[in-house]
């Protein structure tokens, strides 16, 4: 696989995540206006992934400010991150980067220019290596986990809903990364990747991620999940997360509300899988949380085709919440916590 | 609207419900063996439709053996029958359709061929006669039944999955009849159609209707509903159904389950709304209903597009099952009941 958000030679290369599975390409982005552009328009999308790819676009924010009269620069830099932070408004791994890349701006304001951006990119490196270090820790942390349930259980079927893989972070991936870990350890039977309309993230972006790691899967369409829970067909469920709230609630993907109601109804385990960028401290529970609503057309179109009569009325919110007490467990690179607090 | 079912100069007009809302064309079917195959390949669906479908398909069997030795006439329409049944195994009215129209055959056995026929065809527009007048029924109970909803709720948002209208069933609709009768009581706020993937009925059929009938309605994803039922925006969930079982368990377009667990979970009534001739009495409870299993391809692809890597395995069951203790009543031409005993 090409690389899924690189730097080089102060251009970030973006996987296009648009056009996979048809088309494995990558878009080059040469400032803070395309770096937003890439975020709103999801050629990146993931919560873990649009927080590393804002911090290089906070990096270009300095970089196409370089021959600005000085005294302009904290402007500029403060327009930048306020542009990178609307670009998305749910996951909350956007604001924590670019918390961070702010903090890093204001140590460095008083060096030159050339400066200021050498620790910039040092900085966005460094949270891209320390959330896919992440990933790595929580897929080894859920997969022990899941060996327990296997113990029980065997081989497990296991469903996921939108794209929580590599893709969605950075590289190995959160659901998917436990995935990959559990696979390793020839626990897993078979991945159930929901379809997830209107932007089908499971078809395009988790079905070509299972294919490469040769991992078996098959293709659900989002309302076909409750019936395979009810005639024993999945053994647990894991999902990606946007935000989790300080009281445990989780902002992910419309339908992961859907799949966490359908497995309490049918017993079964449903695991949250996030970075400690992830937690939002300063959300105190889902009612909190922004959702945003995306563009009508992409649930009244498919692809070039209307599938609804001319003058249908939509909506499209693009998360949902999923209350903490449908929540068996949140796996970490910490370990797998039962609520939030455990990570303070 | 054209006629939706349509038997006229010894020819069956269907309107074939595959190119709505793109195009409103009929579909001429002449013998036994076409009127299988629009049953099989939908372009007619919806349980009551199929029924009635298939009893004028019985109807063309006789008339394309017209000119058979009459020794050899029982034998040809008994595999009529069982190949009209066989064009989809799940909704019941098919094989209560065939049974009666079979009944009608035998009676007429001794008469000359033109009898038969002219007796047959009498049979078959009296089934869809009855059936079209137990939707307006049942619509009329089912309305009064929303308006005690309504006195404590005032305008109801309803939300329905898959395509339970006139299109459906010859004529007016199950669900969407007690919607249409509600609506013209003034007490319909909002209507939410599910898409319904992965044939999108929802979309294509129901929306079609809804705006035909001047009735406010909102396009929404599978995964949307539990969103919205969980922020208060729909107060009850009606849908139709492809077979009751005698327990009252119902098979009905997958995803009706998941709707079902949703609406317990937010404490919403869950309505099915069905003639007489859905409810199957010699089948005992859901686990002995055959879900009919369609081509993956449905899944697989959208339209001419692939969504999702080459090789990709999917399934595609065509219906769930959802046990009769989610269901709060069932909406019938005799009344609102609560449990299928009191039809008998």
């Amino acid at each position: 696989m090409l690389d899924i958000i690189l730097f080089k030679d102060n251009v970030l290369l973006l996987l296009d995540q648009r056009k996979i599975p048809g088309e494995v390409s990558q878009v080059s982005i040469e400032n803070s206006d395309e770096a937003a552009d890439a975020i709103t328009n999801m050629t990146v999308r993931g919560a873990p992934a649009i927080g590393i790819a804002a911090a290089y676009g906070y990096c270009l924010g300095c970089i196409e400010a370089a021959d600005m009269e000085r005294s302009l620069l904290p402007g500029h830099m403060r327009e930048v991150k306020s542009k990178l932070q609307a670009a998305r408004p749910t996951a909350v791994n956007l604001r924590w980067a670019l918390d961070r890349m702010e903090e890093k701006y204001v140590s460095l304001e008083e060096k030159e220019t050339d400066e200021i951006i050498a620790g910039l990119v040092g900085a966005a490196d460094n949270i891209k290596e320390t959330e896919i270090q992440a990933n790595i820790d929580m897929g080894r942390y859920g997969a022990q986990m899941l060996e327990e349930l296997s113990g029980k259980k065997g081989k497990l079927n296991i469903l996921t809903h939108c794209n929580a893989g590599a893709l969605a972070t950075g590289g190995w991936g959160t659901a998917l990364g436990v995935i990959r870990a559990a696979f390793e350890k020839g626990i897993v039977g078979m991945v159930y990747a929901d379809e997830t309309r209107p932007r089908l993230q499971g078809a395009r972006l988790t079905c070509f991620e299972l294919k490469e790691a040769g991992i078996p899967y098959t293709l659900i369409t989002d309302n076909m999940s409750g019936m395979l829970m009810k005639e024993g067909e999945i053994d647990a469920a894991i999902v990606g997360a946007d935000r989790i709230a300080a009281n445990g609630d989780v902002a992910n993907k419309i339908g992961t509300y859907m799949v966490a109601v359908l497995a309490k109804e049918n017993s079964l385990p449903f695991y949250v899988a996030a970075p400690r960028s992830t937690f939002d401290f300063n959300t105190p529970s889902g009612d909190d949380i922004e959702i945003e609503d995306r563009d009508v057309e992409e649930v009244i179109y498919m692809g070039k085709e209307r599938i609804c009569p001319e003058g249908t009325k939509a909506v499209n919110p693009a998360f949902d919440v999923t209350e903490h007490r449908l929540i068996t467990a949140y796996i970490t690179e910490k370990g797998v916590i039962s609520k939030p607090d455990e990570l303070q």
